[in-house]
């Protein structure tokens, strides 16, 4: 068996970090970039030479001078920047008590294990050595769930930070081409994938390397420890996504039920009271939610691979490169990111409507291969060239080109699932056609044509996740299934990048709309957010595919660390675990699903209530009370956020500690396959219903302006359907990801406490 | 261990076909009583006092002479009844087809497993002895595979017949009061009810007798082929079901779509050419589909029992009685059936609309707490002190109370489910009316809503499967889930008689609006009908939470028989196999639902062009041309349902050939947890948005009026939500039980082949 690995420990040591700054300097570059575009209308903007970009992109230079609606931009701008910021920290608030108390949970549930002795104990897998005490483990994990919570918490913010910053500007651009606009949206997706990408890679490895002054050659215990990182961004990411879900839903159904379905008036009117809130969800929900959901993922699979290599021949031998494995694929992937970025920006110019979704299509498949090499060189210069893994008391032999397939194979699963995605959601084809085309028939055809996509867009996606699991299961076991869930998010960045363009673009349309801008600069930034509907539904099929690999792997470790040997379907507390376990996301969605019904009701109420009684609104002369829309949203979702919080995060502790860990084990398989499935299919049904929709107000074919247009029958069918996903898509679907994970990654944590004094309900029978 | 039981093995041979008959006699008896009232116009009727109920019950004799009204009711029976004759005759020639190839291929399967060698071999079980060959089982299985199939096609077709009948002379009843009309729905539901569980029982009973003249004392060789038995009822079932399914559901959505929305005429007005059409629907979708559904579940929840018991001490020792323990459950269920319903129709009188849900509710009850009884009676004279399960290799001692409670778990949990059904769609309750509520905002926060309570809707029912699982399993294995399947059937001539009085009433609606008859009648009938949906949702819940028992205890046979000791998450091979099988449900919904959406569009343009090239249609001058419509309808049903018919039927086929036993272990696993689920939502939220939609439209409270009247934009909201509804409580959400049961029951027929032959895929890696 070799052990020694053409990178030398130094080299990691040193490509690491400096792959993470690389990552974070070009997002500043991207940012500079983004920040050229002046918004203050003293300045006027002088020409986009300076950008880099030929002149010729400029296809029309509509109102460039016009003042005011430059002015009236930044104000519309800096209304919706306060309401983020306004609400992340009241959301933050309420979370930290939370993450405090869990704190606690953690440091004494983990510390009770060996009663908070202070003594080294025997190693679980090698008990000739001395191991650090579950004291220790105790406090470590507590740090680390505390920074993975910080590290999530700033993501998020600073993913807001650059969407607000960015919308206006891309507004402004629009004004000069759909190229232009094209590429400060995307510039700004791309400051917060960098960002984000490097933030966390960094974070993580000064982590393990502050721990390790501590922990030395217990490998075992400093990654044990480190899982807690995990929890940390997934606990926040939990809320960021229920509480941003619901707040940016409760806004959109809100706004749209009175506005386009009783009042007749355009998306985004300025008229319209809960117009500002609707575009405040946008960041908080789609940009800081998601930010923080893929951060949680990213670290989760680091962390569930990292426990797992411990036990492995790496951890035995103290190969810090090997070790490193997971990282270093991370590290290469800013790189490789980062070339594929300039392919969108710099190599290639988007002149028409039609280019850019195939530009994003285009993103997904080069980083897909210029990451297949980059796998192969780390696997090459940083894994020997065979080593030992165990898993569940069985040890495995396995290559290093093993493994770069198991990292492959997660990677391309990743291309597949996105490719999907985009066949059932953009309107480009057949599927969102017919959809569109049942809206002849009215609502109830759109819906039941709809919900039949979303079912059916699970068919290829579930067999893509169930192939990398074989392949990447059958070389390397459960480190071959959390090195997959890390290929399918080395392309971190770039998905953050696509996935956050659509928010900023659906912003921009807003703030065009608000502001007064031409019919034309509308239709620029509807094509620019049409894209981006399908590119947020990719992004939504990444999350949820890399969840199934992460949760598996982490689910793996949890098992392994629970010292079960087998997870047998034909026993009883098992059973029961799967059954229950694959009821949990209903529960869940129905809890979700039901909060945005109820806040929309309420907007509903108040934005009804001024049309009724502020006069001169209709008209246009007066101005809404856009803060009470915002303030309703706010609060609704933080008090709705609190009951499906706590199922997810009670539910491995209750289960846990009363029926064992044998039953919780079921549970998190049982969440995991149904959860996947509802997760895929809702996200896909909302985002085919919302493109449907935009098809027939576009009226770009034949077929497309038979059914229109705007105001047309099929049409408001058409808005019935949208607003029904809203809900599916951005808030119960892209929960569930979260959910499925997150129960993993707790039972992981806390697994030694289970496994100790777990199951006290059948110990009494 | 005690091997003697209190009841002889001769009273265990007189009992059972006694039961049987007596409950086919007081199916006859129920027969004669509504046969009483009499349908042609020569004779007008004579008066309610020869029923044997007071004369006091007639509110109102409305139109009772008027020879006019009499004969229409008659004529439009006929055409109902002709349609569905036609149709099932159309559908069953199909299905007859397919049923000759699976014959052939059960055969070949299962005969190629000793090459069709004819002389005895080892027994698997005790290999000291010598059992029949593979040959024999492949000749029985196929045989009581046909058997299977005959006795599903005559409960379909019976069932049909009986509620054609049934429901103009509840039309005609409903003149004299709403207590007589549902007494003669509810005797028609009960003839059903009775015959299909005599018959049920009976054939089984009698093909164990044939068999035993050939098996003897291969107990094991002689229950392994009764199996086929359950495969045929559910195969039959399956078809059954989708197609009568889709035929309903594209009737009933197209009729809906034109009529009430666009053309703005009442549900079931005769100027509708889709109105036969839909009424046709009610009765082979809901009557002869349940009616194959529940008598599929029934007949494989004994051969379940059967197989599992014939490997315990009941089978070594040759303990004739004990091992029919799961008969004889069933022959007292009928007594006990009897009984309840005489509640119902004898002993108390039903005189207003609120007191037909109580007295639905009351059946539910009663049956329960008799049944304990009778399962107490049963266990204390048909089972040994104690006895042994053989599982998994394990051996079980198990005593008669255990197994008692085993039972009664299963059938009180029956109850609960149905308690819980009827919280969440009867419009007496809070969740509906919160539902009705959320229509004033419009269509898609209806919708939104409505998904939300289906969702909500699994918790309880999950569970109380989960605790019926955990009991049962802890005290016999897989033995005590398979009883305890029969335990919530046990009741099956109530549920089946309470469930098939839906359709009965909804049928006689549709004639009381087609022949002309007063709106005061229609109320009645339509009251009838909104208790039918509750009754419908709470059948669906029995049928889906009784599958969910069963399929567990076939997969406990299958595992058993495959020779699979344990069947780990932890391996990659069940892994794939649970993920993908949670696909499963998904992938068929969305063809099921993609089935009645296109028919019902085909629907929609045909009664659409009926009502543009008809002159008079709309005036009711000229009559529209029904046949057409009926023929749409069959033709959709016929042509979708075979594509979701083979993935069920292929999938365990293709699965155990290539993969092998241990994946399709894992896909039965999945399909069984994530299917139940969608199933309970999906009927659940169907129902609800009907009984909201009824809430609106009856205006029984001050909170109901301010939502209606017809016509009202609310009113508009919930008949979408209730269209969108149809498919999924009457077409996919039912058929979902059959894909889990039937995978199950085909996977155990096919066990020994797989165990032999099967994994192709994995034997060349």
């Amino acid at each position: 068996m070799g052990t020694s690995t053409i990178l030398p420990d130094l080299g990691t040591e040193i490509v690491i970090p400096v792959c993470a700054v690389i990552g974070i300097l070009f997002s500043l570059i991207q940012w500079c970039l983004v920040a050229k575009i002046k918004l203050s209308p003293e300045k006027p903007f002088a020409g986009g030479g300076r950008h880099g970009y030929a002149e010729s992109l400029i296809e029309e230079e509509e109102g460039v001078n016009d003042h005011t609606v430059v002015r009236k931009c930044a104000e519309i701008q800096n209304a919706i920047a306060e309401g983020a910021t306004s609400f992340l920290f009241t959301e933050y608030q309420y979370v930290s008590v939370f993450m405090a108390v869990f704190a606690v949970l953690i440091f004494v549930f983990l510390g009770s294990i060996e009663g908070f002795s202070t003594s080294d104990q025997q190693c679980t897998y090698d008990s000739s050595k001395l191991c650090k005490p579950a004291l220790a483990t105790a406090i470590f994990s507590t740090i680390s769930f505390l920074l993975g919570g910080i590290t999530s918490v700033i993501s998020g913010y600073l993913g807001m930070k650059i969407a607000t910053y960015a919308n206006a500007r891309t507004t402004l651009e629009a004004r000069k081409g759909v190229g232009k606009a094209f590429i400060v949206a995307f510039r700004s997706g791309a400051v917060m994938g960098f960002l984000l990408a490097a933030n966390g890679l960094l974070v993580l490895y000064i982590t393990i390397n502050l721990f390790k002054l501590y922990y030395g050659d217990d490998w075992e215990g400093l990654f044990e420890a480190i899982t807690g990182y995990g929890l940390g961004g997934s606990s926040m990411a939990l809320f960021g996504r229920v509480g941003g879900g619901i707040y940016t839903k409760a806004a959109d159904v809100g706004a749209d039920l009175v506005g386009k379905v009783e009042r007749n008036i355009p998306e985004d009117d300025p008229r319209n009271p809960a117009v500002i809130a609707d575009n405040v969800g946008d960041n908080v929900g789609d940009i800081a939610g998601m930010g923080s959901d893929l951060f949680g993922s990213y670290a989760e699979s680091s962390c569930a691979a990292l426990v797992v290599a411990s036990i492995s021949s790496f951890g035995n031998n103290h190969d810090f490169t090997s070790m490193m494995y997971p990282l270093l694929v991370s590290s290469i992937g800013i790189l490789v990111c980062l070339l594929t970025t300039l392919f969108a920006t710099d190599f290639f110019e988007i002149k028409t409507v039609k280019e850019i979704e195939p530009a994003l299509k285009y993103q997904l498949i080069i980083s897909t291969i210029l990451m297949t090499m980059g796998i192969a060189l780390v696997s090459w210069v940083a894994l020997p060239p065979s080593f030992t893994i165990f898993n569940f008391g069985i040890q495995k032999e396995v290559r290093n080109w093993q493994l770069f397939l198991c990292v492959s194979v997660g990677l391309w699963a990743g291309l597949i699932i996105g490719f999907v995605t985009e066949y059932f959601t953009s309107n480009a084809y057949s599927p969102v056609q017919d959809v569109a085309d049942s809206c002849r028939t009215g609502a109830a055809t759109n819906v039941i044509f709809g919900l039949a996509l979303g079912y059916k867009s699970c068919i290829i996606p579930i067999f893509a996740i169930a192939i990398s699991i074989y392949v990447s299961f059958t070389f390397a076991a459960m480190y071959g299934v959390a090195v997959a869930a890390l290929g399918m998010l080395s392309t971190i960045a770039t998905g953050l990048a696509i996935d956050a363009y659509g928010p900023i673009s659906d912003n921009a349309g807003g703030i065009a709309e608000m502001a007064g801008m031409s019919h034309r600069i509308r239709e620029r930034t509807d094509a620019l957010d049409a894209a981006g509907n399908t590119t947020a539904a990719i992004g939504k099929g990444f999350a949820i595919g890399s969840a199934a690999l992460v949760s598996l792997a982490l689910f793996g470790a949890f098992v392994s660390r629970a010292e079960i040997i087998t997870v047998d379907v034909l026993t009883p507390k098992v059973f029961i675990g799967l059954l229950v376990g694959a009821m949990l996301p209903y529960w869940f969605s129905a809890m979700t699903m039901r909060s945005v019904g109820s806040a929309a009701l309420k907007m509903v109420e108040e934005v009804r209530r001024q049309f009724n009684t502020i006069p001169g609104l209709m008209e246009g002369t007066t101005k809404p009370d856009y803060a009470t829309c915002v303030q309703i949203s706010t609060d609704a979702s933080i008090q709705e956020m609190i009951p499906p919080g706590a199922l997810v995060m009670l539910t491995p502790l209750i289960v846990g500690i009363f029926f064992g860990v044998e039953t919780l084990s079921g549970l998190l398989a049982g969440s995991l396959i149904s959860g996947v499935q509802i997760a895929i299919s809702a996200s896909n049904t909302g985002g085919a219903w919302d493109n449907a929709k935009k098809y027939i107000e576009a009226g770009a074919s034949e077929h497309a302006r038979t059914l229109g247009p705007k105001g047309s029958d099929p049409h408001k069918a058409a808005v019935i359907g949208d607003t029904v996903g809203d809900p599916l898509k951005d808030t119960s679907g892209p929960s569930l990801n979260i959910l499925i994970k997150l129960m993993a990654v707790e039972s992981l944590v806390f697994a030694p406490f289970f496994a100790t004094h777990g199951g006290l309900l059948f110990k009494f029978f």
